[in-house]
């Protein structure tokens, strides 16, 4: 690799986070461009461009990027939060940096890649990485590497069915994972609960309910609240399970909001999914981890992709 | 490798089926032992040594065990039809065979080597194998590469949950793969029928149902088979769209009894499958297709071990 930075960039909706990654794994420089659906693609792109070339010689840059990306050309099929549709954008990148190499990934697995390297998952040789957010993303690292299937676009754990004559998702099937265990499933039950404790937090939140009320109002040994974590819970673990069933990860790291709740979902998380594995005393159960980096997993993430491509 | 001849040796509960296969991937000579529950791991290795060492000069020789492996050591768990528990079978070949190399994996794995190899997965670069029997066993080549996850003991797509409240399985668990998709499900839920069509078709066989029963009495329309071998379909491409969201296989591969059903389980399966993948028009649904090589899989597949080893 030429000599220069090494770059990580983060595409939200709200806001592209820049960080130059040094080989140690730190970020130690770093900028944040505001974001919005309404600035055209090209737009966007220039000024990122203009913002990583502002911080000197560049020797590759990494995007994590909100969307499934084609296979081989790595055009942006449809990314939701920055209103893009099928943007290519290696090649408008390119009019700017010329040939310094350009690395894509889907956000999700940028933020795996940067607990492997830097973060829950460091050490370890395969893990699984699942996301509770809004919906449930999900990444899973082979042997160092980041393993993307087949079909070259990375796991859809978030539409795993598990309750047959469950729940419609978004997606017009019926029972998927994400439906059970994302973030927006809790605050969903928080607000359709009678629980007092759950509809005074709600109101004196403005009417907004979230994903952390219920575990407070657990906290307070609320019982509706109790049964909302527990079925969430169990739905959650049936989810890691069916993944564990498949790929034998060593460890299971957990990120988004949900994660902060600590202990209060980690030892019921990691003793459910004990039960639900195979031979657990001769295979052996994964711990199941918070993630650590927070948003910088997915920065640092980006600048390493090169580090874990199979 | 050493010259000599590869020998696959697929190990069941009631026979033993030896092969040396030819670099062109065809069974060049045959051996099968009888085999029994009764038979000690010692006696039967012994026998199996001998047989294969009677074949004349072997540069390899590769089992398909029916057992899970314990990872690295690759010791035997419990291979029930064998009646044989913590085995280790490289080291009591050694007795007989010297440094010739030895190579084990799980028999469902050897059959979908097989198949990649020389039968419905030629030319297919990662594909998903899953032989619908007494349970469901499952394998993913990757990159033509056996896939056997981060604990090294491979796929256990059986004890996947698709029916959380669902049907209480044998292995603890609520609504496993295989209590809705198995071949015994098909059979149970014929044996559960009140359709006139099935009991006869049962009394006519000494009381003893199968699978293929559905299928018959389907096609003569009987509205109950054709109840049960929709619900079955429907909940087998739950099944397989929730590994091709793990996955992303080019192709996925059905083996067992089942699969000799034809287009009166691939076409229904197929659309249903296609109507639950994400995004299919842009990255593609798998083409589902029926195993070829029936029993040899496993002899072909065991034989070229080595050759798929990631």
């Amino acid at each position: 690799m030429a000599a220069g930075k090494r770059i990580g960039v983060d595409l939200g909706g709200m806001s592209v986070k820049i960080g130059a990654v040094r080989e140690d794994n730190q970020i130690v420089e770093r900028v944040t461009l505001p974001m919005n659906r309404n600035k055209p693609f090209q737009e966007a792109v220039k000024e990122i461009a203009e913002a990583v070339l502002a911080m000197g010689a560049v020797a590759s840059v990494g995007f994590g990027i909100p969307s499934t990306l084609i296979p081989g050309s790595q055009v942006i099929i449809h990314a939701n939060n920055l209103g893009w549709k099928h943007c290519d954008i290696r090649k408008e990148l390119k009019k700017y940096m010329g040939e310094t190499p350009v690395y894509l990934a889907n956000d999700a697995d940028c933020a795996a890649v940067g607990e492997l390297i830097h973060g829950a998952a460091k050490n370890v040789k395969s893990c699984l990485m699942l996301t509770l957010g809004t919906g449930i993303g999900g990444s899973y690292i082979h042997n160092g590497k980041l393993f993307l299937g087949g079909n070259g676009i990375g796991l859809e754990p978030g539409h795993m069915v598990i309750h047959d004559h469950g729940k419609p998702c978004s997606c017009g099937k019926i029972g998927c994972l994400e439906t059970y265990a994302s973030a927006t499933s809790l605050m969903e039950e928080a607000e359709r609960s009678n629980s007092p404790v759950l509809q005074r937090m709600i109101s004196e939140n403005q009417g907004r309910p979230n994903a952390k009320m219920v575990f407070d109002a657990s906290a307070m040994n609320d019982p509706a609240a109790n049964l909302i974590l527990e079925e969430y819970i169990r739905h959650l673990a049936i989810g890691i399970s069916n993944l564990i069933a498949v790929f034998g990860p060593e460890r299971v790291v957990i990120g988004g909001g949900v994660s902060a709740a600590g202990d209060q979902l980690f030892i019921p998380l990691q003793k459910a999914v004990y039960k639900m594995v195979d031979e657990p005393e001769l295979v052996g159960c994964p711990d199941i981890v918070p993630a650590i980096l927070g948003n910088d997993a997915g920065i640092i993430g980006a600048a390493m992709l090169d580090k874990v491509m199979m």
